[in-house]
Formats: C-alpha cells, structure tokens, sequence
C-alpha cells in the first residue's frame, strides 16, 4: 500500500453483496474503514449485514446512505447504475470519491457522465475480477480480492488523487490494480468473461431442453460440473452485463461461432490433423495462462 | 456385488494409463484381482506401473499378454482398438471376457466384429464414465470409478454371463452400470461429453489467436479456469473420440451452433428477456442436475 492512503473515514457500499461485502469485511479486517454505512433494497440482507458485522447501520435510501461519506462503492446491478447516481449525485459530500464494481465499464459511464455533474471528476470507473457463482451479503468474505485483479478505467475528467485513493483502497484488500481504457476492458472482459458465461448458459439451457433431460444430465461426467459452473451465476447479473456490453459481447461471440463452425467442419471432414493442431494450441496455452497466473 | 461374482484370476490390462491402471488399483484393492498383466507401448510407463504394484509384470505385444487372461481391459486410444483387437484375437483363452474403455462406441463395435470372430459373444462395449484432465499411470487411483457410471453396450450377440462379469467387476470398483443401445450412447456423450470438450478446446484456441493472448488470459477470472479445465485434456484422445464419433459430435455441434446463435441474435437486439428466461432456465437445469448427482 502506497503511504499516500488516506484510511477510509466512512465507507458507503451500495449493494451490500458479494462484491460490496466483500470489500467491506477486506477493509474492516485491514483496519482500514472506521465505519461502514450499507444501502439497498432488501431489508433482510441488510439486517443479515448488520448481524454479521460487515457494516454499521444501514440505510434504504441512497441520496441519505451518502451522506457523511468519504468513499462510496456501487456495486449494484449495471441497470441500477444511472438511478442510483441520480439519487446520491445531489447530496454526495464535495470530498467524496465515488467508484463502482460494474463488469461492463461503457455503460456506467455514460450513467456517470449523464448523472454525476461536479461529482464526475471524484469518480473512478472500476472493476475488481472476482467472484463466484454465489451471491448475497452471506457469501461475501474479506479474501475475496487476495492476489485478484482490479482495472480501472479513468476518464479524461478524474481526478488523479482520486484514482490513487481507489488504487490505495483495493490494494489495502490484497489487489493489483491496472488502468486501461473503457472500450479496451470491455472488449477484454467480452471475450474471457461475458462471452463465456454465455457459452455456458447457451449449453446448459441447449441440454435442458434436448430428449430426455434426466438422462442426458445422468451422464454428464466431472468435468461437465466444472464446465457448466458458471451458469449457476445470476441470471440476472448476466443478463444486465450482456445488454450493457452488448457489441463487444455479439462481436466476441460472432467470432468464435464462427472458430467453432471451422471445427464443425474439420470433425465432419474428419480432419485429424486440424483438430489436433487446434487441441494441442488450446491446451498448451492454457498450461501458460495457468504458469501466468501462478508467477 | 452381486453373489455371481466371480473375482477375476488373471486381468490383463492393455493401455495402463488413468483408466486401466484405476481398474487395476481398485480391483486389487477390493481383493478382486489375484494378478494383473499390463500391456503397452511405452516401456517406461509399465516399468513404473510395475514398481508402483498397479501391475505384477508386463508384456509389449498384445497377443502374449493376454495370454492366460480370463479378462481383458482395453483401455487404448480408440484409434488402437482395431490393430489391438487384431493382435489378441488369435491368442484370446475360450473363457476369457474382454471389455473396453472407449469413450464412444460404434467405433469400438466395428472394430470387433471384424476382428474378434469367436470371441465376439464374449466382448462386452463399455465406458466408465470417469475421469480427469491428467493421463498416464502416475495419474491413476483406486477411487476413480467410486460412485461414477459405467455405461455398458452389449451387443445382440453378447453373451448374458459376460455382460454379468463385467457388471459385477466394476460394481466391485463402487461403479454403477447401466445398460444402452451403441447409437444411444454415443448420442448421449456426444451431447454431454463430446461436444462440451470441442467447445473448450475451441474456446481457448480462439482467445490464443486473438489480439494480445497475454493480456487476453491476464484478466479472465477464476470461473475462466473452471471452465477451461477440460481443455487441458489429452489432444490425442480428444481426437480419436471426434472422429470416432464424429457424425454425433457434428449433430450436437450444429444443434448448439443454432441455439448460440439464437442467444447472439437475442444479445443484438438487446432482449433482455430473452437471455433472463434462457439463463434463468440454465441455472435452474444446472441445480436440478447437481441435486440429481447428489441423491
């Protein structure tokens, strides 16, 4: 952590999940939040939230949740980005820095641009990859963002000390943080995260209505259950990031139909060189993104 | 176990990799296998199969190794079957029950019914539905079929006591064996096996050519690792399986070619509740399958 971070005063999560607890527990544990308000539309996962211990108080209103808060984190689904701006814009504290765990950066920020007026410069687009096919206060827990990634996109507008307390802020739960531009995230995240999760929910929704269901599941073996994992994520979480990520998403599933319809081709030509080559290319770089990853 | 169960005197195993080397290991485990003869290519794989006690010893050629066998595993690459058949058919004991691991079907049949002459009443098809994304010996271990599926494909002209031996030998690993016609099976893992490696192995193939592949695998997530896992499989033996069975693969490759295409289209057109109702279905299709398993 660099020794420009300025602890958080009193941290805002708006959506107090997966993502949002999470952080909150991270920063609580590395003392690094003096007080955490929680904000959303379920009262009983608020009250959870409370009981936990993961934040102080709780409040249903946005435009009141903010009030008195040095940090406030979105991590709301991307269609309740803009409304949820509208609300907090008019009564954020003028030192307030403001960011957000959408995984679909373009859309957020036309919400942002279109909502946050003098607040736009105190707010820094993020997203932190992380997660996992459960969701709710309940599954949330500080290690979350240990050793993860967090990206986040600056516009023209931030503000540097903002994008350094946002840095501070993750880095302070265990992540490295990166900087890149919005259409580049969100052509990224099309093609190693949204487009996947498609291909898994398009399978599995294919086999549920295929003959005899029962039976086609029966056989599925191990590695079908590692395959299909994350079509158990929120539909409609997913639903949200395929509509605000709509163009990256159909150019990344475009191009690979059209990759998988050459395999096609290759196995009914039974053409044993070519999916070989293809096979053995998958696999090698996959060894390396793992060693990657690893390293 | 049913009380016809008659432990196996001599099992010859031809392929000690992760499936016959496991059926070695569990059948001595469970005191059912009084010797076991292995067979391969690769010197130095049955040379540690031997020191590991997986086999008692072993031969190169096929046809001395089934030499005084009253069951024989073949658990080569489908691409082997035929040349193995041709080689042990010759020296097969009258009582011996031979039985395979192939991961699709009508191939193997094929390949018996030119090969095995006599002994075709004692070969019973099988697939232990088991497995994971490593190989060789070293891989192997007794538990590998506990709990798992073991699809059997007798044929008309199989005899019944040798569909019931072979039954009993895996029941004995903690298997459970069901029965099908050739053309249901390979339909059936064509859709929940065969198919779902393809797109895996297509998956990462495509993001290594696309853009920077470093950057590309840099930011996929965890669910990206689950869900490649299978593309780590065997290049080889993915192969053989799509050429084997490549008419079933073509088929459910299409079937899914057209309904990803359909959740492209719904993607462009911005349907949100299109993908919510076809997620929602995955996610629910995909808990049913996982209470399935469990039950």
């Amino acid at each position: 952590m660099s020794s420009a971070a300025v602890p958080v005063r009193r941290l805002c999560v708006i959506g107090v999940g997966l993502i949002g607890g999470s952080l909150a527990r991270a920063l609580r544990l590395a003392g690094q939040a003096e007080e955490v308000v929680g904000c959303g539309r379920g009262l009983a996962n608020l009250e959870r939230a409370r009981e936990l211990g993961v934040i102080d108080r709780f409040e249903t209103d946005p435009g009141r949740a903010v009030v008195g808060a040095d940090m406030v984190l979105l991590a709301v689904p991307l269609s309740a980005m803009d409304p949820v701006m509208t609300a907090i814009a008019p009564t954020l504290e003028p030192d307030c820095v403001v960011t957000d765990g959408g995984s679909a950066k373009a859309s957020v920020v036309e919400a942002a641009r279109a909502t946050l007026g003098p607040a736009l410069p105190r707010f820094v687009p993020g997203h932190p990859i992380a997660g996992t096919e459960n969701s709710g206060v309940e599954a949330s827990f500080p290690e979350l963002y240990r050793g993860r990634k967090v990206i986040l996109t600056p516009l023209e507008e931030t503000a540097v000390e903002a994008v350094a307390t946002v840095k501070n802020m993750w880095e302070a739960c265990g992540a490295r943080v990166s900087c890149m531009s919005v259409a580049h995230h969100d052509e990224v995240l099309a093609a190693t995260s949204h487009m996947p999760h498609v291909l898994a929910f398009a399978l599995v929704d294919a086999l549920s209505r295929w003959g005899d269901r029962d039976e086609i599941f029966a056989y599925a073996a191990g590695g079908f259950r590692d395959f299909t994992r994350i079509a158990s994520s929120d539909p409609l979480m997913w639903r949200d990031i395929c509509l605000a990520n709509h163009e990256a998403v159909v150019a990344a599933l475009e191009r690979y139909t059209g990759d998988l319809t050459r395999m096609t081709e290759a196995v009914r030509r039974q053409d044993g060189e070519a999916l070989e080559r293809a096979f053995r290319n998958a696999r090698d770089a996959r060894e390396r993104f793992l060693a990657m990853l690893e390293s």
